[in-house]
């Protein structure tokens, strides 16, 4: 009667979601003081200031009909013309607004660029793991499929052995997320290099591109002096996903972009594909106030105090208590072994606590949970006897 | 080197979103006093007043972490509450938040519905000429087809025989777009009841579920005292997609939803597949803050006056210089037959003086060419002369 592999994606939610929900509920019940709720990349620092203000300023001085009309399907001029600017000031190339496909998200990049590159049901996209769960409806929309290469846990680099074992004839692309969901890691420029040559030499030996495609909504969240490599630098055939959800504290307002350089082989082309599987998705212009919020708002840089307070102060102890993980240099999360049986034990066992952390079965890591830590200060203090009880009872 | 199918639609524009990049490219070097484009549905008259305080009070006095916060995905409490009770107080229904799926417009909401009633690549969708072009698309984003039957060219209800003839085991749903885009035709109780009793028996005779797909964004939109018969009354089976583009004046904001009654066989099913279509194609979830301000305004009456003044005075101006065209009882169209030569000569001709209207082709009748009158009104007056030079010069 329905379709059985949406039905499959829409009766289980993603084990993410489902620990989201259950907290809500739980938080009714019990309080938000009870339950720390780590299931969620939902930023809790609040949007910066500036954006309130263009919200705002947009709202009373321009005209609705412009405001709320619909954009181009790529986005409008404003916004294009802000990101181009931003990101030619930003890096070593030179970026124009025709090289921008505004979209609802990184979700809806990443989704519309694997679309665009799946020839036929031979396709492959090669995630590394950790890797976002929802790569694999994604790679699989169009009829494409995932494979996984497994993780290098000492620090989640990649390791290249396991990576060239993956590529043929079929691979499309590689998929990228760097800063990593759920590791926190950061990929070098060692690293970025030694991929890139890697690639170069497999599309030589195919006789055809095969892409990297960057998911990067983390890019600005990153601690110390870390500096997160620009991989179209590195490598040409490169397509970009972005999204302002992390950077500016709103991932329900889904806005983000495709980049595809000039740098890209037939770029236009492949412009081409990802608008026309955006059109085919239903996404008909990204959200048109919060475009052109962006529009004012793509240089602001995000507040990471509470965040990089959160990561000293999880990491710090969790290791203290005899923990593993690797020092997250990005994004919001912690991704902890678990210290007896696999991560949806540990997982189970928190959760009876009222600390909900995701297993990491799904991101490729079974052995291992992730822990959100883009929550107020108090959610780690309350969460570390908890932790603390949990390897004690080992 | 990438999907052919997305290339296509991506390097070939809609028609209509073509001609609307051709306006706004003539209104820059010609101004705007100089172009009539009556391209695209895009609402002249401004949202209501309320819908902007809802933004601003929103903004200024909740929380931005949870204004600007992922939703469930399936939307926002306060959105699906809303929409509840309000659909529940204005029909002869009991419809609940968990039968609402809030989605990033109605285009969002028919693509993820089609996707979902595709079973393989078997399945077919049926649409009664004139019909909005992009259902092709949708009906063929998970590997099913779209079928047209040919338009009652007369009063553009249905014409039952060529409906019935089209109707076979791998039937999955009939597409309903009442009011009508492009024709402004409204059906009527009889039409949707012959409709219904059609669809029962054929069900019936093939032992599975033909479903009604009503794509409904120009519901409030009538003229005098049409109303529009709502379509789950008469058939259990009916999927509602819905969005506030129109009503509201929000086309850029992308809100609205699908809706899966109780009525609907194994109606959590089916909703699941929705959910998991919509999953699938990046949807994380509908736009927040625009989800709360629907929440405040989901009741709110649409202003007529600019849309019925240009009706009353194309319909009358245009057949008066001898146009044929139906009177049209909602939506903002006017679907005119060309005076000589089909559709494109028309829309041809037009162009050449300014005045931009859609060949009828994409909608399957390419006699017609569209007219979106959801201009200022001043516009209708300065096209009124090149129309009359059109048809005199036939």
């Amino acid at each position: 009667m329905v379709n059985k592999k949406s039905y499959g994606l829409g009766s289980q939610r993603s084990s993410i979601r489902e620990l989201f929900e259950y907290g809500r509920q739980r938080i009714a019940v019990a309080g938000y003081d009870s339950v720390c709720d780590f299931s969620l990349g939902n930023p809790s620092t609040p949007a910066p200031e500036q954006v309130r203000k263009a919200f705002s300023d947009i709202l009373e001085n321009e005209p609705p009909v412009a405001v709320h009309g619909y954009t181009s399907a790529p986005g409008c001029d404003e916004i294009r013309r802000a990101i181009a600017s931003s990101l030619t000031n930003k890096f070593n190339m030179d970026i124009r607004p025709e090289n921008l496909y505004i979209t609802c998200g990184a979700a809806a990049a990443v989704t519309s660029v694997l679309a665009a590159l799946t020839i036929d049901n031979q396709s492959e996209f090669i995630a590394v793991a950790p890797f976002f769960p929802e790569y694999r409806c994604f790679a699989e929309v169009a009829g494409g499929s995932l494979k996984v290469v497994p993780a290098d846990e000492t620090d989640f680099q990649i390791d290249f052995d396991e990576l060239e074992k993956a590529i043929n004839i079929n691979t499309q692309a590689v998929l990228v997320n760097s800063p990593n969901n759920p590791s926190g890691a950061v990929y070098s420029a060692e690293t970025v290099k030694r991929l890139a040559s890697l690639l170069a030499a497999k599309s030589a030996e195919y006789g055809k591109p095969i892409y990297i495609v960057a998911d990067e909504p983390y890019r600005e969240l990153v601690y110390g002096k870390v500096s997160v490599p620009f991989i179209p630098e590195y490598y040409g055939n490169t397509i970009v996903c972005y999204s302002y959800s992390k950077k500016l504290s709103l991932p329900g307002e889904r806005v983000g972009y495709a980049l595809v350089t000039n740098k890209v082989e037939e770029w236009k082309k492949v412009f081409d594909a990802v608008a026309g599987s955006a059109r085919m998705f239903g996404y008909v212009c990204a959200p048109s106030l919060i475009q052109r919020v962006i529009a004012r708002c793509a240089d602001i840089q995000p507040d990471l105090r509470v965040y990089e307070r959160n990561r000293n102060l999880l990491y710090a102890s969790l290791t203290e208590m005899g923990y593993f993980c690797a020092k997250p240099d990005g994004a919001f999360y912690l991704f902890v072994k678990s210290p007896a049986g696999n991560g949806n034990d540990f997982s189970e066992a928190a959760k009876k606590k009222d600390v909900l952390i995701v297993p990491g079965a799904p991101f490729g890591c079974p052995d291992f949970v992730r822990i959100a830590y883009c929550v107020d200060t108090e959610v780690c203090e309350r969460a570390l006897p908890v932790f603390g009880e949990i390897i004690n009872s080992k």
